[in-house]
């Protein structure tokens, strides 16, 4: 069985490690798939956005998170089982399983692992990670019953982390910044389909918050330094500057709105 | 069989990639678990700090620690067997081991590994990771006897490494840093129960190093920016800064004493 | 089966925790050993280095390459099994691989991947790792044929990437820098044998680049800030300054000339 693991723990800490080493004593088998620890501390949207996009190309099993924010506060620790495939979430109630969550159908059965269980006993005050969810992650994966991690909750309750919503007119789209990575490149939240119902046209000039682009296939279609407009790897469009920075260019943060018009 | 790996390798570079390729080709079946590759260089303390924390947590089996400012002079490198559950220790015998091997009983057999039959030959002078300890590592994790691994050493003779010890009057307590963390938070030398015997209460307010600050149960208990002590994961005393950093607040190092009074 | 992993992707976004959870999805028994992921972006030639040097410690099986500035555009990507020990690498034709394949004396078979079956469709512009290499490489591990994996091309049409040839007269070595790692030493491309019969004897002093130095065994042969040239862990002469970086205190970069007189 396999464990997928996303925090905003870093790696200069053991923190990281040591989560791993709680899973080894508690399910030798299970297999940790770190997906990354270096989401920005406490960006509990940007961790609900990564889940969302990579838990497709994961295999089912059990996908622990921890961006905490509130932990050791009256925030609820959670597992969640969703519809469709067999995938259990788990990690603090703030909101960050629901995109990913949406994206397989809904959560159809919730456990709140405040008293689990299978807990490390004394549970400190700040480090839930180590001492409720990687062990409640471990025991779910080496084969315990969801229903008995915790205390059942009505799905409906958990807390929701909604995203802005992209407009699209006939000669402009409204989209907005979903995240951006390392390289600078801009994630939105509109797809090509909507982009071709304002009139947008790949190849062709476009305009971005009123800078010229080029809505182009791959990086090589412009020259160093220039602005493109292109559809990403994860099926949205998206902007990027040739070996170059387009947030930097843009000056762009999460849920930005971003005007394109052909 | 486990083998946790702690350095000051970085991941930066290929080093830490290469002794996870020597252990597996030398034991396939072993599992790694990285503690953390990004100890500050040469911090031999930091490390010995983080391998005595992280150590009960993770599964009985070979414990692997490169930070060796000492590589390829006259230190010698060691495999050390403890007293309680079924661990070995690997390292440098410059004290990274000793606060580690102390909490599980001390070492009851210890090897000097310089001439061992393990050695990936010829062993080069700077990267005994790969040449000496990685190969070490993984023969124990296979199966091997410790005795074979080298030449016996008397564990009395093992270089050791003393923390500072802490304090307590009636309304002060002499304290000290043990670490620092990636958000700034402060490990302190005390307990709870020795904070109680100096006058600190729960919910109250008390004095660090003559700042005001709170002593409190969790960061929510304390406003954004504000100093807070409390009992941390590791079941010492600890500061923070709700949102921010305690250890730039108060412009903390390493052993540097702190004194707290109700 | 093995598979290695090196990227530029670094470990800020999950692009490499994606490709984890597709050959996880593809070959669940493979066992993923990264390598480094920060190589820096678009620097081929570094990842030639890296690879052709780390191999030889790794088991044999797959080894995954992506460093990618031509991702998206008419580069092919390949993968090729090499003459000795029954290793297959994987990545773009862009020389990254060919280093490597020379050691183990060179490509033996290889295809071309981009309408491998293995790929995941459809496949994205700009994410190949995920897309392409990574789905190619789990087939592989799995049992997968290299010759259904791909087209077959001639090895003798995969792009090479030469690095600069030294040079030793009776009183001087003309070597080239071949990589620098995180703690600034500088590996050059001569080794001990070459430097002797340029009349460099260990123990005493040299020139390097006019100034002084001296051959040392290991770094506690000089005094801090000092420079030492020395034999490093790959067999090749080396520069460092102990506790110091001797990339900064010559002014080093990959390929720069280096003389060295006794």
């Amino acid at each position: 069985m396999f464990v997928t693991f996303l925090s905003d723990y870093g790696r200069s800490d053991d923190f990281v490690g040591v989560c791993h080493g709680v899973i080894a004593r508690i399910a030798p088998e299970a297999r940790v798939i770190d997906l990354t620890h270096d989401v920005p501390r406490h960006d509990v949207r940007r961790a609900a956005v990564i889940l969302r996009r990579a838990l497709q190309y994961c295999p089912a099993g059990v996908h622990l998170v921890v961006v905490d924010p509130g932990v050791g506060g009256t925030r609820r620790a959670v597992a969640a089982r969703v519809a469709e495939e067999d995938r259990i979430l788990i990690g603090p109630d703030n909101g960050v399983l629901w995109p990913a969550a949406e994206r397989f159908g809904g959560v159809i059965e919730a456990v709140d692992l405040m008293h689990s269980p299978h807990r490390l006993e004394p549970v400190s005050a700040t480090f839930h990670g180590r001492d409720v969810f990687a062990p409640v992650a471990a025991h779910l994966a080496a084969g315990a019953a969801l229903g008995a991690a915790g205390e059942p909750i009505d799905p409906d309750d958990l807390v929701k982390l909604r995203l802005p919503t992209p407009y699209v007119e006939a000669e402009r789209v409204y989209a907005h910044v979903v995240s951006t990575d390392t390289f600078g490149n801009v994630a939105l939240d509109v797809t090509h389909e909507e982009g071709t119902a304002a009139g947008l046209r790949l190849g062709n000039s476009v305009r971005v918050n009123g800078t010229p682009a080029t809505y182009a296939r791959t990086f090589e279609d412009v020259g160093p330094g220039e602005l493109m407009l292109y559809e990403d790897a994860y099926r949205t469009l998206a902007l990027a500057v040739n070996r170059g920075s387009a947030q930097e260019f843009l000056d762009l943060a999460p849920d930005d709105e971003v005007q394109i018009e052909p």
